[in-house]
């Protein structure tokens, strides 16, 4: 990654901490580590003062350190990662207080209380607030994400014949994923007929029959960027139910995607999506209408009712509205889309219906 | 799960909450949670009082829960997690304090201590220490998941040829894994050569070659238990070096085995291993020789030079000495054992060598 985008990203941490009223900070969460350092290994956490950044990480990793993270200094530990960090501390006998990112765990806390002579102050959302829009490089890797995924699906659609397992079409899309050099950004969902009412469904040995319906939820992780699609695939004659369903829940996401532009409340792009499906006389879901998406699967912002912002240009998000009725069917349909200033691109069109 | 193996757990739970002086404790750990109820969904709770178990979770799991939690109350919550888990303990008034395990985020700590009228205590290790010795229902199920990974490895074996790369190869035996109703319990590792070297390798796009060597360290996930197990093929001729390191890895491998025995320092185990590798003049793993497995991949106890404890009758633990040699080779050779009190059985000795 380059130095310009590492330092900016430094700069907008360092503002977070002025506002905290913080130097410094452990960062402990593995893709915050990488999106201010570079380094994609695991295992390690960095250390930002108003002048440097320390990673700490052992010697598994110090040579992909030395090459991936340009400005950073480089501490490779041989004891436990809270004691190298109070090592660290130590030295910098400036700091008096450190923020904690407040996603590490209780014990990491008590660790560090323990081990450090600076105060330790946990916060949160600081990192994250920062890595909610994204920069070009970010972009194109989600886009790269989202191209691989879409070439995965369109080899496995062949596959979509009666008789295949839920199971065995779950693990002919992954292998296909890795073929193409990436991996899955969580575990494929795929769903035959009723299994599809449950969101969370998990692949098993349920078999396609003649008539019968398919959904796929799964994702592509490149370059440590994610995307996460749905897709739902008539098998024959699939009824009348489904095919209402299906129009509605197409209309539903249109309308979300219609909406979707910097400064709008957010809250009204979940509320617009649902009252496509509440016209439709169809029992609203009870997820939100999407997620932001990046280094995590699921990041800032929620689209959700519950939230009070408003859309960012740079931020990514997913559009998932769906159908859920037990014992019936379920439909999502789920695409990625880049918010900006007149609008929004969807990212994710080139992946097949 | 039975009735009486949960009761006994609880028993166990709540002498270890007694030993911290609390009476209550909110479980937040999903394996854990699994343990101490049975239910095998996601996103739950659990809050153990002196005489109830209620589970915590949402209407997606609520049908699922029923099924699976014999002596659970189940509280469906519509509102966030900390809220449901204040409301519950609003209601059970003579609770002043609750223990909250260490491994929760600094997060879920402060929103609990903003939302309840109790005292939180933050506790460790404390159900991690009752799952140290395995019952009969998880030496079978971490036995079935060793049958499930041997079977898919013999399956998989047949693709070994040259040309064939690193990511295929790791997409096949997930494949195989898949097709036989399981799941990974991990990121399958494929190393071809000098890969091998790096513990940590991510299967990449390198090819076979007509003589070269290949390691697979993979595991299956079977009713919720992991297994992990690492083996090396060699491919065509591999030349006096590699031969004489597998020799002294099989020979680590089996010292370990045949120290162990409940009531055996774990250290020493950990010292045997590594006494045959620098025998053979051999650079020794920087890696403990093992670790315990069952709902964690990782779990107590660790064997490592590091470890105090001595080892008990009913853990199951890795056994898995190597040698890296960067630019040359990596070998390791790794098994699940079950201590006894008189010594141990291997679980895995049925996966393809």
């Amino acid at each position: 990654m380059g130095r310009k985008i590492i330092n900016e990203r430094l700069k907008a941490v360092r503002c977070g901490l002025t506002d905290r009223r913080v130097e410094s900070i452990i960062v402990t969460k593995a893709v915050n580590v990488s999106y201010v350092t570079g380094f994609c290994g695991d295992d390690s956490w960095a250390v930002i003062t108003a002048r440097r950044v320390y990673l700490l990480t052992d010697s598994r990793y110090t040579e992909q350190a030395q090459k991936e993270c340009l400005d950073c200094q480089i501490i490779e530990r041989s004891e436990s990662m809270v004691k190298a960090a109070g090592g660290l501390l130590a030295k910098l006998k400036s700091i008096k207080t450190v923020a904690l990112e407040e996603s590490a765990s209780i014990a990491v806390l008590r660790n560090l209380r323990k081990n450090l002579n600076a105060k330790v102050k946990p916060v949160s959302n600081l990192i994250e607030s920062v890595r909610n829009c994204k920069d070009k490089g970010e972009i194109k890797s989600v886009t790269v994400a989202i191209e691989i995924a879409a070439k995965a699906l369109k080899k496995t659609r062949r596959s979509i014949r009666c008789g295949i397992t839920e199971n065995e079409l779950a693990g002919k899309l992954d292998f296909e994923i890795r073929k193409l050099g990436a991996e899955n950004s969580f575990e494929t969902i795929v769903a035959f007929g009723a299994n599809a009412s449950k969101p969370h469904h998990k692949p098993c040995s349920k078999k396609l029959k003649k008539n019968d319906s398919v959904l796929i939820d799964f994702g592509v992780k490149y370059k440590g960027y994610c995307c996460d699609l749905t897709r739902c695939f008539a098998v024959g004659e699939v009824g009348g139910l489904y095919k209402k369903v299906f129009k509605a829940v197409e209309e539903s996401q249109a309308a979300a995607i219609q909406m979707i532009k910097a400064g709008v409340k957010i809250s009204k792009v979940d509320a617009g999506a649902k009252a496509v499906i509440e016209k439709y006389g169809l029992p609203v879901y009870g997820h939100g209408t999407g997620h932001g998406l990046g280094l995590e699967l699921h990041e800032g912002p929620a689209v959700s009712g519950k939230v009070k912002g408003r859309l960012q240009a740079g931020q990514i998000i997913s559009i998932e509205p769906g159908v859920y009725m037990p014992g019936k069917l379920g439909i999502r349909i789920e695409d990625d889309v880049l918010v900006t200033e007149r609008g929004c691109k969807i990212l994710s069109s080139n992946c097949p219906h």
